[in-house]
């Protein structure tokens, strides 16, 4: 049976859950494509950090090169976050001749052309499904099982801090401020939320889909984004009071004067699909010239969810692989 | 550019949709493709009838072996309908190597096995996303992305006839009866009801689902099966009274003593994800280990998403030829 290794770029929260997630299903795995796999290098300082996982110390390696320099690693999983060093790790990575899988939006948005040149250039593989929608597999869906369509609009939650905020703002009454504390008491929000609720995070995911879906390169600084600091008790009410719910949309859509785009809080009819989408939950909404509208519903984030999206992804790289058909054309 | 021949079987509904899909919109999947497409060949005895496109006469064939012993057609796409001469005609055309996409629920609950082996045995491959939620690429997410996960649980509104009829019923306080004539005659029931209304449209498609859900093959007739024609006006006003609906479900679970399915009218609270799902769209809920919960919401029926998830399966064989990738292993 041929094995698939794998090196993994950083093993916090999002890296152990893969981790955990391919030893929990691991079986089902090997079953159902007939491969097997294995992250055989990790790149993490912090070796000794209690996980809630075994981890072999041989795997750990402080320096990057050791992983693209291994003639034996076919894939790398970056999830280190951030822009730098991520992209330029994908990098050295691509170039190395390693597929490369990631979650990361900050950096495929803002660097979205030179990686995918960089794949094309070397015949690899980039896949990201996890970088949009989390464990959603949205993008997977887009690029194969939809592609006979014209595609039309596009409009999601594609941020599951806001939207838990926004949430409990309509159903318990309450001021941003005081759903703010308590999201980061539960860990539904960062002690920095910046880059959630001022739309940052959305903003990014949004440019990755109209690359994907659109064709268009619009980079996170072109589009208009406003987040939800603004919103208030009284707004909720009044919106709740005209049979509405206000939720973050990120949304692109064909006009007669081009692609329109946006990340900003809007008022929701409560019979629109994205009405009901609640707390942490994520959700896109698309409409096709041919399929009309549907819509994907799932969990946006979090560690096995945005596992099931990244080994997905190393799935599909690696049945490729088995077949000599990895690379995009 | 190479160019994909494609022999269709019948022009009725579905398939004179899935042929103006492709007139509509073939400049832009050739330019997501890099490959051009063509119907070549049409089985279909009505020649003449007016269907709002224009189809060479050349086209038509009133024999199938024109067909299978063509050998520039790479892919047979089959929307006849019904069980036979539906599958044997699949089996004609997979045994001469061509690929084959389809829609018919029916024949691949009945006959599965024969039709997969016989694929794997020629290397061809046998693709069929419309059979179950129309356009909606749940099957697609099932089969790669979602491969990660071990899936627990799956429940759909599969049939958009009996989801047509219920959401009247309980939004317009009317008999199941009244609803049925109107529903008829706005063209969302057939002229014979039967396999709507009594599920058996539903337990084809759920038959489908845990074949490639959860790897074992329960024959339609081994399914519990109830549809909705026992569904009154005062079960539908207790349940909305206890703050539920009625929905058709087709469900399967792993449960302790082995997998537990079925397909009946089940009261769903109004909080549920399914219960907003209305008129005659289609979704399916599914839960998976690393995933947590999912839905995939959209049009279940109708020429156009029919033919989006049709053209769908043609693309990815297509790409797959491309690549000399076009088998499964």
């Amino acid at each position: 049976m041929k094995r698939i290794n794998i090196g993994l770029l950083g093993l916090g929260n999002i890296g152990t859950g893969t981790y955990k997630a391919l030893e929990m299903n691991r079986d089902i795995i090997v079953a159902r494509t007939g491969l097997d796999f294995e992250i055989t290098r990790i790149l993490e300082k912090f070796v000794d950090r209690d996980r809630g996982i075994t981890v072999p110390t041989e795997k750990f390696t402080q320096d990057p090169q050791t992983i693209w320099n291994d003639p034996e690693i076919d894939i790398v999983i970056e999830l280190l976050g951030g822009i730098e060093p991520a992209t330029s790790f994908m990098l050295e990575a691509i170039k190395h001749g390693k597929h490369v899988v990631t979650a990361n939006k900050a950096a495929l948005a803002t660097n979205y052309e030179a990686l995918q040149t960089a794949a094309k250039e070397n015949n690899v593989m980039l896949r990201f499904e996890a970088s949009v929608g989390g464990g959603i597999p949205v993008l997977n869906a887009l690029t194969t099982a939809l592609l006979a369509n014209e595609y039309e609009e596009i409009v999601g939650i594609l941020n599951g801090t806001t939207n838990y905020i926004l949430t409990k703002m309509t159903e318990e009454g309450l001021e941003y401020e005081d759903v703010l504390k308590d999201a980061q008491a539960k860990g539904f929000a960062e002690a920095n939320p910046t880059a959630d609720v001022e739309g940052i995070d959305a903003c990014n995911k949004l440019s990755i889909l109209i690359s994907l879906v659109f064709g268009q390169r619009i980079r996170p600084e072109d589009i208009p984004t406003t987040g939800i600091t603004g919103i208030t008790k009284e707004d909720i009410n009044q919106a709740k009071a005209d049979g509405q719910v206000i939720k973050l949309l990120a949304s692109a859509k064909t006009q007669a004067n081009g692609l329109q785009y946006a990340v900003a809080p809007v008022r929701l009819d409560r019979s629109h699909p994205l009405a009901s989408v609640g707390n942490e939950f994520n959700a896109l909404f698309v409409t096709g010239n041919a399929v009309g509208d549907l819509m994907f519903y799932g969990k946006g984030a979090g560690p096995l969810p945005t596992a099931s999206a990244v080994l997905g992804d190393v799935i599909e790289i690696s049945r490729a692989i088995a077949k000599g058909s990895a690379y995009d054309i």
